[in-house]
């Protein structure tokens, strides 16, 4: 473990806890497994399949983020990772083991020692087929006629014959309760 | 604008691109209206309307990543991005104007362009009234009957009488189309 590499993903992540612990242990695995370094583009795609703190070590140690589209998040709230390299079609799948030890024990302890548990404790690694997710895609954009702000064409809605965002549509897709 | 700022946002995404230097603009307008330092914790919230470059420069920036749940996505299509406190309840909704220059356009000028352009060019910011996202959730986790693997209890199902995770359970969440 390369100590200058965690402080980052601290540093990122803006605290150090066991779920940021986890994903990074699983994104040096990840970067071994598949013989790459960080992303660049979207050479590397990573599926998470949770969004907790290890996402945010996965997406700073292997460049699979949220903005360039090759971080797939699939909500199952499982600590399993799937890796795959666009170029050679190489895919691993990292699921991490449970882990022993209540929650309440010494948080500093937890880190250190999922930092430096036995490889075979932490987790299994085995080779996946699995078909390459799709690149990400650029749209153009629109105004919308009701607000006058842009929009993608992908997400324009027509609405009396104009073409106007989701948002003035009136219709809130996942995740959205408030409108803003 | 810190020259080492955008560097490290740049490393962080993994090549510079007009979309990054837009979210980079957005999360310095944001932190100096919010008059907040980048989130430790979840004290800042960020609900940011499409999953382009620019939103890894909002996570690198503010502090308010997908791991953290500080983060909001809506998938609109919209380069509108709302940032609220949790402590005092401010909230700002930054919307960018739409950019001249075609995308054929050098594509240094255009970076150049959209982190030096005036303010009201840019964008327009305005103090909005918003309900206070909820904190993050620490969900239990099981383990599943049918591959022994881990799932948060959140999102657990029920297959013959049994506790299993979603993808054991043949369903398949939102995004994803290809089981792994």
């Amino acid at each position: 473990m390369l100590k200058t590499d965690w402080n980052e993903v601290v540093g990122f992540h803006g605290h150090q806890c066991p779920g940021l612990a986890t994903g990074y242990r699983v994104a040096l695995i990840a970067l071994r497994e598949m013989e790459q370094r960080r992303a660049i583009d979207e050479e590397l795609v990573a599926i998470v399949e949770n969004d907790a703190c290890g996402v945010d070590a996965i997406m700073y140690m292997t460049g699979c983020t949220l903005g360039k589209d090759n971080l797939i998040y699939r909500d199952y709230g499982k600590q399993v990772y799937t890796f795959v390299c666009r170029q050679n079609g190489k895919a691993i799948r990292i699921a991490v083991k449970p882990q022993r030890g209540s929650v309440a024990e010494d948080r500093q302890r937890r880190i250190e020692h999922i930092l430096n548990m036995p490889e075979e404790e932490f987790c299994t690694i085995k080779e996946v087929h699995i078909d390459i997710p799709p690149k990400a895609r650029i749209f153009n954009s629109v105004i919308c006629a009701q607000c006058g702000e842009t929009v993608s064409e992908a997400r324009a809605r027509i609405k009396d014959g104009k073409i106007v965002c989701i948002p003035c549509a009136g219709e809130y897709t996942r995740g959205s309760t408030t409108p803003v």
